[in-house]
């Protein structure tokens, strides 16, 4: 029932192709992705923006449970707490971990550590929730 | 020592050119602020995306803390949890809300709620803490 | 669909004998408790423990459900956030106001303000998500 | 500059003599604790509280900055998010594995995940801040 990385590849591509977050790898627990760092992501002071931390994030946590579940389109974020822990490189890509803590019938929770490519010091975590339908065929409760 | 809405425009023209908030009101409790919803906030299903939604609560969370204590340019977020409520409507503004809960010395709270202009359902909630340097000739505690 | 303060007294009475919590007002969009604070609720340095804080914005939104749609005993809190304001007095009454600020098929998500009697200076701020089992008759999505 | 187990665990018994954790370890990486559970710590259906389980992280994460910076009575929580994985045992000892992600100047972020002893799912994932004063005699930025 779980998603290949190809496959995931693939769906991202057609489906959130504005995203610059690139694969690394996945498998039932977790996800690793890179996200390159560029003008767009900047912002004054020469640090990457909350924002794109938040997303690259949430993109982990999806690509995660899409290598889980397989590929369910219908899956959104319900919640996301971020804490910034150090400043980003504005010069290294951002590295994403992924580990799902929790994978229920209807919520997903994942846990995401971020760090700038070439550091051992987290420069983000975050926790997110994913609401993902039920199956039709299955127990309401 | 608080800062005009005049004077936070001309801080976040220069200062963080790239945003498209747009302040509408600002004192010393809080902040209200819209954003233009195109093509670039959008994501498949026609829905705004979550970390555009994060992003304008940052901001409308900055703005408050500038309304409240003047123009601070170190003041960075350090945790944002945000619960997404509703799918944001794609062709209305998005408006925020923000009313610091907290101002102490050197930790701001803000809370934010989020809606699409011309309704009264938040699309999304938002409790962001901010770190402000303490002032140089206070004492440290 | 909902329930009376009166019904949702006599049913935490029995099911949570323990609570401390009183109801002092409850209707579709949300609740009011009060908690005594003493010996049990305290810890050094005359504070009020957060967990004790919690607890009581736990059961404000608990409550407030049970107003918004009736008794229903298998809901579940799956996350909570909160943030610590301010001291709480150790002489006076905290008092929970909490408004729901999502009520979804399966997540219910509720806002709740802190305060010690008698003071408008919040002294915590929760949001919290609960899982409501889904009604059996109704189509899972 | 750190404390070691032993005086962790003497300065715990004075000052927080109510709290049944049993600290297992501690480090200058993070902490260990576990606490029995019974009739106190149970509600209706045979789980354990949620107020408890986010006191136990609460507690591990102050014990993790005590092994980290030594004894400083006044750090005080500024915020926590708990998340609620899955039902925990009423018959095992609830365990906490606390790691610190940050340790700040003047903000410390501890991470805890939380297990009914005996099994590997977690039940209950925390993040918290911890505020500390600053030392006199450093530079206030």
């Amino acid at each position: 029932m779980s998603a290949t990385k190809e496959q995931i590849v693939t769906f991202m591509a057609a489906e959130f192709p504005q995203t610059k977050c690139r694969v690394e790898a996945v498998d039932a627990n977790g996800s690793s992705l890179s996200h390159e760092i560029g003008l767009d992501e900047l912002r004054p002071g020469g640090t990457v923006s909350g924002p794109v931390l938040m997303s690259i994030a949430d993109v982990a946590i999806y690509v995660a449970i899409l290598g889980k579940i397989g590929i369910v389109p219908l899956t959104v974020t319900t919640s996301l707490t971020i804490n910034f822990l150090r400043k980003p490189s504005a010069e290294a890509r951002i590295i994403a971990n992924c580990t799902l803590i929790k994978v229920g019938r209807t919520l997903i929770v994942g846990e995401v550590s971020l760090y700038s490519e070439g550091s051992d010091d987290m420069v983000a975590h975050v926790v997110g929730t994913y609401s993902v339908p039920p199956k039709p065929n299955q127990t309401v409760l």
